[in-house]
């Protein structure tokens, strides 16, 4: 291996930590996808790549020529139907994923509620919040008998087949309208799943637009429904995130530890870890094997999961799954579900190190299944954890990237951003309009998503800094979070360092970072909850449409990213991705960028050049601040004393970090 | 067009009508699938037709060569978990198919039951078999008040979270204990196809083995799910299929009446259709453009459910489609949902034909939308033939292929198979299990599913004739079961020209076709239920693996006859299909045709060349008739006047046919 710098598209390869990593001998001799994307050696194929391959029957293949009268579908099926269906078919698969993975977390929620789990109610507020949206009581209740009463409400959400979502109602009121208008409430979450993969079979529905209108209805059952249950749910039982001080990076691991890696999305497992981590039995365990305990760090989303709850360090993110192992440093890697390699298994052949699946729905080859029992969570987690503390005798040579971890300020939930810019006693999202109708923030772009090969790692750090320059306020989930994190636009002092004037002064005064990450890839619903609260504020218009708000997800791999995508276009929000899988269709591609804002208000684009898509974003927030008419200039008025002690009170707590000016 | 014998794999289009219609000027404008599968003029995707494309994420599309080390996907997923996850797809997007039909039926049925259609409660007797077996009282109640808890309780089972489905309980009890076992009886149904896509989202579900436990569970609540409720509940709704002789093939539209064709599946609008047909003011009209009235005609699957119940002529299976439009004789197309053709609208250019898409979620460019209410149900039928009358006029040069008409005995639904060999006054199958263990029938058959253009049309033929001519009893479905219409074998003289001493003699005796025609595509549940009556009835093992049994889908289009294979091995039938897109992956090709078989007693297997594909049928029935030990010869019996007695009673009523002995 260490090639690391032989693919021409991974010239910037995850910072500096994988960097350092691959030129150690240790790593040379692992073989990753740094080495596969090399070694393929063809490059992708056009059809598939431009969403005009066509594999939905048994007469084809069929590859479409749009514009090639010969070259349609042997059904007659043209390059837009088929372009269409595939990207459909994306977002079903997308939602089916977020959905699943929902219904985990809220049985979840229900066997906590009954006792049955290691973990409790938490957030007690929040809990009395849902259970209103759910028209349950809890007048005189117990924690635990709402909390059941909401689990069983949620879990009926999946299989419901007529009506509405009960959150389709947080929306603005004018998005439900337009919703209603052109019918795309979700009237259960699983049935417009099923409902998307028929409409795109062979023969059903063979309109772009109208294939799309279901898209929109499955995507908002993902966001809506789905992906904002799981948050809320899990922030209930696990606690809603507030700010708090972590690291990240391929330097948490800790050589003196038992290091045990948490990989995958769903952090009912990995928070049962947590708890079994600091067992006192776990703990002698260790210390037996010669170890000064164990160093529980996060992979992909579920290390979002519990950085964002627990300030548990993250070790790596997608792109970083396999140099993790490669360290020769860890006993454990644990693994749930989704964006988990099966190269895994092959990274450690030889080491050490065990792969842990530990879901039914989600073995591998050459790993080793322990079965997580939510039933019996904690035992299940010290079974998982003995295992690893056996293996630390046998660890040989390791690497563990020197000083290479980077301080984050992470927790920040949509309650977060509330109380921060408004104060702990009038929690509030006025002063960030305030401050975006005055100009100090020009307005909100989101960074979520994943990671991938095809383009430099540095793409969300590149759009990240032109978008903080330029005022806009970065909030960013999932891998594309952990991405910030690593080359530091997470800590509060990268306002001081990148962020212009405007959005410095707010950073500073509160003591936040110019980027604020918001959570795991469900998390994103959180997002919608952000963009609702500043409509309903006031001020900046009437639906999510009118917000001076843009969103990309630059380096998807996953296709949740599409789901996500999708809703937040169906929602009124602008979002521009690197590519989409479309090209190969004109009039479809013309409808996706174009057609689909005379529904929504919103559209995708697309945009390869990093810098060109963080000024696309800027450029579309500017034409609604243009819109609002808050775009004129105003004099830039310096925050004096009088502001400062206005913000008294709203600094970041826990974090060492923003006492009011740096 | 007309290269009708152009194309080397068409030599056989569709037998005499098509040919004889090619070769008409007025055909020969048209393009159709048989020029477009020319006309592409490249082969299709090796990977794609293997199975080993991937495109689940945006780090591809990785093309997969399987032993190939480097040629791994991008995250290392080998050639058997691309594979595998292809054909899970494959399996969730046929089974949501069905499920979204069917649920479309159990609505229909709700309605029906609250008295909101022109529908009534036919099966009362089926109404109260289903009703016990979902648990509801029917002492004393009025049909519709136990119709519609039987609808609620239906429509719970798509959305149903925890527990099993209610009709997996009809299933062989040991069946059902291999089920459970291995953890794959169906919780609901829509959850199925959901959990389905997740697990094979990108880094989920990586072990082949696993992944298709899941596929299995997915397509058994298919089977034992979605499509048997359709059929039970339309039955019950439309009655169940009773011998009727009928006609089939483009000859069945008449040049002096409006042509109207009903294209899909769902058979609600259909029904509507028959009904309004008959309405005075529709006669009226129709007389009054100078047309003796309106002749209704089915297509594809819809055209199946009205030619069971109601004997309504077919005028053509999906090859067919474009093929009836050619005929310029058709008024109007009315389609509903599935294997439309996205050409149609273009076949009809320049012709007076209108295309009608009918329901909201099957939209098509340049054909005409008229929304199927199902409460206005009667009048939304009207509409739509008022305007097919108003096109009378302006039809121009037709041609109708004379004499290419054939005649059918249909609507053997199960309870006609059970009363039809058992007698009127003691329905069972007994008499076709002692026919079976006594030698006369060697097994059973299915031959079911689609068409398409890869393999000559008469493939269904040459296997339906060379399992009759050795005395197995042929029983098929969907544009297959049409396919065999056309060739004559629906006829009961067919036993007499084809079948082998010992099924001709049965077949005589009742006089009975030697291949049954069962239903549409969603009717394959009623072979499950067939099967089932075997086991109980005794003395061919306990559960379906060990049945002289075995089935086919042939010239399988669809992902629905994906869904259908899976769900027959899952329940312990035998499948060979003539190809399956598994090919590029050995270990999951090897588990696919072999290790399920440790499983569930059966699996899949392949064979291009039709009659090796029958001989392998007769081979796999033959060989559980050694493992029974009814395979010894025994001297041949004719049938005497005793037993012909003994018989009487039992011969088709309402067909005109079948007086004893022929």
């Amino acid at each position: 291996m260490a090639k690391s710098n032989g693919c021409d598209k991974c010239n910037d390869i995850t910072g500096a930590s994988t960097l350092d990593l691959l030129n150690q001998d240790l790593a040379k001799q692992v073989r990753t996808a740094y080495d596969r994307i090399e070694d393929r050696g063809m490059s992708a194929c056009l059809f598939g790549s431009g969403g005009t391959c066509c594999r939905n029957c048994n007469m084809g293949p069929c590859q479409i020529i749009d514009g090639v009268e010969s070259m349609v579908g042997i059904c007659g099926a043209t390059a837009d139907t088929v372009a269409a269906r595939n990207f459909a078919r994306i977002i079903a698969a997308g939602t089916a994923s977020h959905t699943d993975h929902a219904r985990e977390m809220v049985r979840g929620f229900i066997a906590t509620a009954k006792g049955e789990t290691p973990h409790e109610i938490k957030d007690v507020d929040k809990l009395h919040k849902m259970a209103k949206i759910f028209g349950i009581e809890t007048e005189g209740r117990d924690k635990n008998e709402i909390a059941l009463e909401l689990g069983e409400k949620a879990l009926a959400e999946f299989g419901q087949q007529e009506g509405e979502l009960a959150m389709v109602k947080r929306a603005p009121a004018k998005q439900q309208e337009i919703w209603r208008k052109v019918g795309v409430v979700p009237r259960g979450i699983d049935r417009e799943i099923t409902e998307m993969m028929h409409r795109t079979h062979m023969g059903v529905d063979q309109e772009y637009q109208n294939i799309m209108l279901q898209a929109a209805r499955c995507a908002l059952a993902d966001g809506w429904g789905a992906s904002m249950l799981s948050t809320e749910l899990t922030d209930i039982m696990f606690g809603t995130p507030t700010p708090k001080r972590a690291i990240v990076d391929l330097g948490v691991l800790k050589e003196d530890h038992v290091n045990v890696t948490v990989h995958g999305h769903e952090p009912l497992l990995a928070e049962s870890l947590c708890l079994a981590a600091e067992d006192e039995e776990i703990l002698a365990l260790a210390r037996k094997v010669g170890a000064k305990g164990v160093n529980l760090a996060g992979v992909c989303c579920t290390g979002n999961e519990i950085l964002m709850r627990r300030g548990i360090p993250v070790a790596g993110s997608f792109i970083q799954q396999e140099m993790v192992l490669a360290t020769g440093a860890v006993e454990a890697m644990v693994v749930d579900v989704q964006c988990v390699m099966q190269s895994l298994a092959q990274v450690v052949k030889g080491k050490h190190t065990d792969i842990i699946t530990t879901n039914y729905r989600a073995k591998m080859p050459d790993a080793i299944h322990i079965q997580f029992e939510e039933h019996e969570a904690y035992n299940s987690a010290k079974e998982i954890l003995k295992h690893a503390i056996n293996n630390f005798k046998k660890r040989r040579e390791f690497y563990i990237p020197k000083d290479k971890k980077l301080d984050v300020v992470v927790g920040f939930s949509h309650e977060t951003i509330n109380y921060m810019l408004g104060g702990r006693f009038r929690a509030s999202y006025r002063p960030l309009n305030d401050n975006i109708i005055n100009g100090r923030i020009r307005g909100v772009g989101a960074i979520v998503g994943c990671e991938h090969y095809k383009y430099a790692d540095d793409v969300h750090f590149k759009i990240a800094v032109e978008l903080i320059k330029n005022n806009v306020l970065v909030l960013a989930t999932g891998c594309a979070a952990q991405a910030l994190g690593r080359r530091g636009l997470l800590r509060p002092e990268a306002a001081t360092e990148y962020a212009g004037d405007g959005l410095r002064e707010v950073c500073e005064a509160v003591g936040m970072p110019p980027a604020l990450h918001v959570g795991s890839c469900v998390d994103n619903s959180r997002l919608l909850i952000a963009l609702t609260e500043m409509v309903n504020e006031g001020g900046l218009g009437e639906d999510i449409s009118e917000l001076p708000a843009c969103g990309t997800a630059p380096l998807y791999m996953s296709e949740k990213a599409v789901a996500i995508g999708q809703y937040f276009v169906s929602s009124g929000a602008h979002v521009i991705f690197q590519n989409l899988p479309i090209t190969g269709a004109k009039k479809f591609t013309e409808f996706i960028k174009g057609g689909m804002k005379e529904v929504y208000g919103a559209c995708w684009d697309t945009e390869e050049d990093p810098i060109k898509l963080a000024q696309k974003m800027i450029k579309a927030i500017d034409g609604k601040r243009e819109a609002l008419g808050i775009n004129k200039k105003q004099d830039r008025v310096l925050f004096d004393m009088a502001m400062r002690r206005d913000l008294e009170g709203r600094t970041l707590p826990d974090t060492g970090c923003g006492s009011g000016a740096h």
